[in-house]
């Protein structure tokens, strides 16, 4: 649908501004200054491979390239969309992601290594050789640690129990409203959990659905010295009783953050090793407060994930539609604006406005879950997933996205820029968002049919004035076929309703163990996508099973990981398995937030074996981790007893007590610890290691010749 | 009583041991590479001054030096006991705050102005010409204003809400274990504010603290969409009507915090205003759950403020005695620690270990809190307040403290290196506070009197060692007498019950106006105390009445402003005035969390005047803040309407958004502003200028000659 647009390019490119440039707010204002040659025709190459043959380059690509400074950043481009949009984008001199990353180096040797504290008006300080201590006193390893918990882990905590907090009023609103818009989808699973927690479900379905919102929301907001009713209801047994020992069983969470923020006072605190535990504490109610809430409210709400053949890419863009983006991480306002634009009235709208109809794609992790529940997938407005966070302003430079609406966190702060040169409206939708010049649609859950209608006639209206000053459109003409949908019950649901014959393939030898995947990508050399690539290529060929969470789910969708075809690229047992079960050697759980469900997967099978989480023969990969939630995400996988392995290198480095601890002294109170390793093979060989370890410890069978 | 030390004096000097450098644990490791010739001699010098004649020699030697980089720090310290202990601390080659501050030098040039972010792996960036955003595309301003938020107003409103919550806890535990040690000293005002809140009064005492204390204790963990019970009882209604229309009124206050860090996320928020404003809401949040909650609840337990005389610096230390410095900001613990000490049981048990006695002085904002509160003036083992954050190290270096016992904040981190050094034992007494090698006695309010049992047993234990030990001990031998105690209450008292006495003043024209300076002291260039010295002393000569709290109140102790005979030193009005009264120009209220008291005084005048809290002829001043508990200080004055002066310079000039934000916008909406000046003279000047403002805008007499 795209082939079309192809005469627009040469115009949209020729069509940038010189005088424009003197104007701090024009995104061309800066970016020109580290304007090389582009050494690809993009319109002779990456346009023209589709399938097979762009998978094939692809990994001829990334195989022969070195993926550092040389050659940046089309060394680490993967995503064909994101290639073209790129030289398109730098040729205008326009700023952008990549480019932004080339003008910031060399980046600070204080602040990278976590060495540096702005805390207090005595600062700011840094640690050197001539000088260890900041002027409080503080030395290197107390300013590593209390960076990393107000800096990281705080945030990335209070970002993912405000996610659920959210997800809790909008259940609660379904419950109140049930005209609103809204729908409890799964009724059965409201039923189950709110069991589970010990609520009187011979109620009216509605009353259970307040009262099970009421229940998290309280928990949320519980003192911390009284322990969550959600962690005691959903988190194993001996991690609870570990917990406890070491003092790590949290109270609400918002408390909790409360308490470590006022750790961070300076003057304060002086343990690093106590702020790390901190980070740990902080890390459980992460998980049972925030992303496993989140993660059942939002099923309730939108479906239980289905296992389903999607789309995704810049390619499902088409000009003669009414294009809506909706971005971020909290599908509610997006899944009623789905469900309307599904209907016949809207179509018709849209029609009247001139379009050929009027379509949603999800964008980063909005994108990756819309596409896996099965509420949406029911939903026909709804093409697909468009793209990963660093391709946000590439794709308002198709010129072809009507509205881009955009909930909490990951739109960069730069799209109002874009918006306004390339005529797109921007519209955020919940209350914790404030972006300039753009309007703000505060989430009411209560009139969510009628917020919904506004954002479609907003992007109506919006299609209408990019017809009436027939503006040029490119859509680069990329869409990849995947395979997606998978959780706990998914997948379950395909191995007939049993953990059994997936544990027996492990046992067996077939599959050596699992690593989740998760996390987004960054602009730095050697990432960009390229190393979660290299990464789960290395992992499936030697028989690791890959599940995936969040933007690297979309590389592995735009790199044709997560086709069942790619079973082909696995080590010979897990193939086999793949290959009776017609499913990829990734299974995509969606976004960063369904890590949730990665660990209900995980708490599963664990309880089948009777064993601790932490002897399982799994491994948690951040390998492009960029944001708080990450980290916060991170904490929670040594809570739980896991491997966590992270690249790029976080900023601790400045303290080797810091250092210490998260990589091994954590293992040696039962909890979990910090890996880093920047290379993918390295990465791959040090999966295994501890898989092996793993599987040894349990008695499962002897390695197996590498593959 | 210290004399006799002097001739510990020189052994304690030459007791350096300088086999110790190499060992990075050792307090002397990096300190003596800036050594330098200290040009006072200060056993021929300081030690020789006593009462008017130190007060005339401070005032010249402030007056005289320059106190810029040019002998620093001797020119800006005007503590007498600090002056000879800095002195000996160096010529140690000890790590100390002063010479760490000189170490520091040059301070980063990105970090200073907020324009360096750290927030996720894509950084570290920095905002140079060169590159105007960072990788994600954050501007310079979006980049300054979150900084600000999470850095410091998150930190410093969650620590004075935490602070509330452990207040309201113990509250709690003294209802329900009379027995615990726990006192409630105020009883009819505990039902004074139990019925403001709507409480049923008509109970038994126990009770009605119980349920006070869990009202504040909810109000606090409210969600942030439902209204605080506390702000809407508490604050002016004119402010509550201007909050609610800029979405300013806040809800509990861990949540607000969990809300705003969650705007802190990267690609989240991208408008510099809305995280000022979040900051202001805070700033609400700060003041109605934080300070004038806890103020409220320790004065419950410690007993309402009396002006009355006392004694501050370090020459109250006492070789022959068993010295306990408690240190901190909540003395809940101590209290009950006092309490025990007075008795003659543990006068004995000290005797028996060959003591004179057994005594009790706060540091830093506690002992401001307890010479204060009318509880603890009772309790003859308490001797006094004995210095401010700056002094900690060198209090410890007198050898002569026995425990250090501190809750949170206003600990420096280099303490377990000086008490290993100079035998004192620490011991941390709030669960928020980790220190290595320093036992932790966490805060169990139902068990107070067995916690402060174990307190002074730690106490004699030490004085045993040191005494077994023969330590060397070095007291400087000054003590300030000061008049202490002021509030809102005991200043009403004082005036015969009524405000109109001091609004006649106001108004006749003797008093102009009302400052409150308060905050810390700094390590910085010009500050030291110097800078809140100077300020006050130019201020009250221009009949501007000062109230005083935190670091800064003992500054103003120990330059003898806080003496009814520095009302000589005021202008003529306010000179008139306070001999009519026999009060000091400068009107200790005590601690920085005593704000909340001083806040209430100002609500109080504009309730008489019936005019909203912004039209008060009233300046806040943080000379010399420090940390981010004054961050959230400044955030609830600019709420409340008032222009804040602070200094030094916040690390928010990398953004003219910001900076005209703060100084200007926020007062065309009705709040306050931010006034930035670091010379004491022209700070003096902009403060006039405000306050002659307001009175002329309330048909006040015009001004004065200068006097």
């Amino acid at each position: 649908m795209s082939d079309k647009n192809n005469e627009n390019l040469d115009s949209l490119i020729h069509n940038s501004d010189p005088t424009h440039r003197a104007d701090t707010n024009d995104p061309s204002a800066h970016a020109d200054r580290n304007k090389t040659e582009v050494p690809y025709d993009y319109r002779k190459f990456e346009s023209s491979l589709r399938g097979e043959d762009l998978h094939r380059w692809q990994r001829e690509h990334i195989k022969k390239d070195d993926q550092s400074k040389e050659g940046y950043p089309l060394n680490v481009i993967v995503d064909p969309a994101m290639r073209e949009m790129y030289q398109i984008v730098h040729n205008q001199g326009l700023t952008n992601v990549f480019d932004r990353f080339s003008e910031q180096q060399p980046q600070c040797n204080f602040c990278a290594p976590g060495l540096s504290c702005q805390l207090c008006a005595n600062g700011p300080c840094r640690i050197t050789k001539k000088s260890q201590r900041g002027v409080c006193g503080v030395d290197a390893h107390v300013m590593v640690a209390r960076n990393f918990t107000y800096r990281h882990t705080t945030i990335g905590t209070a970002a993912n129990c405000y996610h659920a907090l959210q997800a809790a009023r909008t259940l609660r609103a379904a419950g109140k409203y049930p005209e609103s818009g809204l729908k409890i989808r799964e009724p059965e699973k409201l039923k189950k959990y709110a069991e589970f927690l010990g609520l009187n479900i011979n109620r009216p379905l509605e009353q259970i659905a307040i009262d099970f919102a009421n229940l998290i929301i309280d928990d949320l907001h519980r003192p911390n010295d009284q322990e969550s009713r959600l962690v005691e209801a959903f988190a194993p047994s001996r991690r609870k009783e570990l917990w406890r020992k070491l003092n790590l069983f949290p109270g609400g969470a918002f408390s909790e953050v409360g308490f470590a923020q006022t750790k961070c006072m300076t003057n304060l605190g002086a343990d690093p090793v106590d702020f790390l535990l901190t980070c740990v504490r902080l890390g459980v109610a992460n998980e049972f407060q925030g992303l496993w809430a989140l993660d059942i409210l939002q099923e309730i709400l939108i479906g239980t994930q289905e296992i389903s053949h999607r789309k995704q890419n810049m390619g499902l863009l088409d000009p003669a539609k009414v294009n809506i983006i909706t971005n971020g991480h909290m599908p509610l306002v997006a899944h009623v604006v789905i469900d309307l634009a599904s209907t016949e009235e809207w179509q018709q709208k849209a029609r009247e406005a001139g379009a050929a109809g009027l379509q949603v794609m999800g964008h980063v992790c909005e994108g990756q879950q819309l596409i896996n529940y099965s509420g949406s997938q029911n939903q026909s407005a709804l093409t697909g997933q468009e793209g990963e966070w660093l391709s946000e302003e590439y794709l308002l430079a198709t010129g072809c996205v009507d509205l881009f609406m955009f909930d909490y966190n990951c739109t960069v702060p730069t799209l109002p820029l874009y918006a306004q040169r390339f005529g797109t409206k921007l519209m955020s939708v919940d209350p914790v968002i404030r972006f300039p010049d753009t309007e703000a649609l505060d989430f009411k859950p209560e009139q969510m049919k009628k917020q919904a209608s506004e954002c479609l006639e907003r992007a109506i209206e919006s299609f209408k004035q990019r017809r009436s000053e027939n503006r040029n459109v490119y859509v680069p003409p990329h869409v990849s076929d995947c395979m997606v949908g998978f959780s706990t019950e998914s997948v379950k649901k395909a191995l007939g309703g049993s953990w059994e014959p997936l544990l027996e393939q492990i046992k067996n030898g077939n599959i050596r163990g699992i690593a989740t995947l998760v996390g987004c990508t960054t602009a730095r050399y050697g990432q960009g996508g390229s190393n979660a690539f290299k990464l789960a290529k290395a992992l499936i060929e030697r028989n690791i099973l890959v599940l995936s969470g969040g933007c690297v789910s979309a590389v592995f969708e735009y790199t044709g990981l997560c086709k069942p075809e790619a079973a082909q690229e696995a080590g010979q047992g897990l193939r086999q398995v793949c290959q009776s079960l017609g499913i990829p050697p990734v299974l995509s759980y969606g976004a960063c937030v369904d890590i949730g469900k990665m660990t209900h997967t995980a708490m599963e099978l664990a309880d089948v074996l009777d064993i601790d989480t932490n002897a399982l023969p799994l491994v948690i990969g951040a390998p492009e981790y960029l944001e708080q939630k990450a980290v916060a995400d991170a904490c929670t996988a040594v809570a739980m007893g896991w491997l966590v392995h992270v690249a790029p290198v976080p900023s601790v480095t400045g303290s080797e007590v810091v250092v210490k601890t998260l990589t091994e002294t954590t293992e040696t109170l039962g909890l979990g610890k910090v890996m880093v390793e920047m290379d993918a093979e390295k990465s791959a060989d040090l999966y295994i290691e501890h898989i092996e370890k793993k599987r040894a410890a349990l008695g499962l069978s002897a390695n197996l010749p590498k593959q």
